[in-house]
């Protein structure tokens, strides 16, 4: 398969590179990703500002296009101008860190594989539960079976699938279970600074995700218990729900 | 009530002062808006930059704060610090131009009012159909409108209105619309472009949406009608009529 690996971590990540590793005899692997950090960027887009591609080697060899935008920038300008092959899937990832309940809203690894929903390409976001010290080798053996899975299944277009992986050892993962978007969520907190010249300044943070009375099936606690979660999310923010309940209102 | 007020297109827009205006003498406003135009950021939030606060006098006298940061920086800042009082609602615009079916997604317009209904405070993100020359009166007005019914309806925790004004002469307007979010979206192109250096540069630009086959009760369907359109969103991605048809994956 054509496949376009990208993430929000940036092209140097080391979770990137080992995709790129265990893919690389199988497929022809095409990166594009963003040449720093772009986490918590969203589904942002860059419009004010000129898109620049720069060639990356690594290892004496060519690797891939480092681009100065976000995650869904390089879907884009990869898909319309920078491969001129089609594209069969996009993967992103593996994001440091998990990516679950509210906060994939805020994650730029998931946004690159909506993206990629978006213009009708297969895509999967892959996280590995863990900020130190992370151990891909595990998560990216899992994304080759991962890939020959999407491979054969039939996904509704404007589907993709978000992934993420315990950081366990390999024989304390229970499985992999699908699962919903759940409601956890990182609770932002600010540091107030003055800095030299005496202005203040505010760093965001954040601390522990909110303890949740939710199911089995919800994506976070599937992961706590220890199995890889695939939860299939679309770009319909529609609550149904609240559709036929809303009161009228005239002009 | 206590309103905070907020957008995407920066402190200095007029769809927001034109807000300010219609509701000052009703409701006790607290502006805290992106210091300039942050279009396109998606939920994008800052943290690997501090953020700063400035004050802002219009007219001589106090406006809002201006920040160094996104529309959902804004709300989550404003909620966590900057203002000191219970906030009742959270109204994102008037935006220059509509945000419908995909392009939801990259707003942030539409985040601001998402983020606010993550942190359990009623919210709508108001735009209006038109990028030259807007006229913000009417909708402003309708704002009024708004707000007297959200206050009075009982929304769902986590459910936020994104709102779209067709720019038409009022007595051409048909009345208001609960629509779902379409499949409606700009499709991108890049202009490929070298600098004075002899480096090439793209700048990201999109053509006209793309025609869809969708019902009148969808945003796009429903605005160009001459409806104002009311989408009940929310920040569920879960593709709930994928989930029970993937197949098993074993580890």
């Amino acid at each position: 398969m054509n496949i376009l690996l990208t993430n929000d971590d940036g092209i140097y990540a080391h979770g990137l590179y080992s995709l790129y590793e265990v893919l690389k005899d199988d497929h022809e692997l095409f990166v594009v990703a963003p040449d720093s950090e772009r986490s918590a960027v969203g589904h942002a887009i860059t419009l004010a500002d000129p898109l620049r591609v720069r060639s990356l080697n690594r290892n004496g060899s060519f690797f891939g296009l480092a681009l100065s935008g976000t995650p869904a920038d390089c879907v884009k300008l990869a898909v319309h101008e920078l491969i001129k092959k089609p594209i069969d899937l996009v993967i992103s990832g593996i994001n440091q860190g998990a990516n679950l309940g509210i906060n994939v809203l805020y994650s730029g690894t998931v946004s690159a594989a909506t993206e990629a929903a978006i213009l009708g390409i297969k895509s999967a976001a892959i996280s590995l539960d863990t900020y130190r010290d992370p151990d891909f080798c595990f998560s990216a053996k899992f994304a080759k079976r991962l890939i020959a899975w999407l491979n054969k299944i039939d996904l509704s277009s404007g589907v993709a699938v978000n992934v993420n992986v315990p950081a366990l050892p390999p024989d304390q993962i229970l499985g992999v279970k699908v699962t919903k978007q759940g409601t956890s969520r990182l609770v932002e907190q600010f540091d107030k600074r003055v800095d030299p010249r005496g202005d203040i300044y505010y760093w965001q943070t954040s601390s522990e995700t909110l303890a949740t009375n939710e199911d089995d099936d919800i994506d976070s606690i599937a992961l706590k218990q220890g199995y890889i979660t695939i939860t299939p999310i679309h770009f319909d923010l529609t609550s149904y729900s609240t559709l036929n309940s809303l009161p009228t209102l005239q002009i």
